[in-house]
């Protein structure tokens, strides 16, 4: 499925009722993070809490409303919203009545982030079908 | 903006043409990944290429239609498309003409992924909303 070369791999996937889960990592071979995409029918939650052992997770709600709950605690989500759930958090998702939820979770080893952006990146002298060599 | 807690933050990001790109790490208190949310015009890409020193980036489209480039090779991007690209690669994105391209960028150190999902996570007894104790 979709595209690869030495330094990458691409792909398009999509959830639905009778797929609602699809772990990306070991199709795009991940080794920073893990990704999965998520789906909540209208009115459904997960059927159970968890939390995690090492891993910081982030939930990127790409469509539809739910409601997020950490330790004891609920609040809304909608398309946009991005939340940081750390190890010990216990947590769980549930779509509200009128729409389904569709969901991307990272997990990524807590504290593992040495740097990012400015600090790792690297400008390349290379030219695209826009830009000039 | 948004809620938190000791083990959670959440907020909602969107980026326009006005405000192109959103890095939203330090905003979550990220330690694991930083995340960007990107937005480019229809018809405009990019104005540089970059690689990585060390980290492993995803990038997700949310909405629109583009195209990208890594290494000399080039292929579509739709909502839902996925890519992972190695530290080396040579990266860039551009906007079809005929819609705008919103999409998230994950960074995260590669080979940082000690463990996830069944291996990491942990089956916790605690209520929600919808779960009983």
């Amino acid at each position: 499925m979709g595209h690869q070369g030495s330094n990458y791999q691409a792909g398009r996937w999509t959830v639905d009722a009778t797929s609602p889960k699809a772990f990306l990592g070991a199709e795009l071979g991940l080794t920073g993070s893990e990704l999965s995409l998520g789906f909540l029918a209208r009115g459904t939650g997960n059927t159970f809490v968890h939390s995690h052992k090492r891993n910081e997770e982030v939930y990127i709600v790409v469509s539809g409303c739910g409601l997020m709950h950490v330790d004891g605690e609920e609040f809304a989500l909608e398309a946009g919203s991005v939340v940081r759930v750390a190890g010990p958090g216990k947590r769980a998702l549930k779509a509200t009545d009128d729409a389904d939820l569709v969901y991307y979770c990272v997990q990524a080893d807590a504290n593992s982030l040495k740097q990012a952006t400015a600090d790792d990146g690297v400008l390349e002298k290379h030219p695209t079908s826009w830009l000039p060599a």
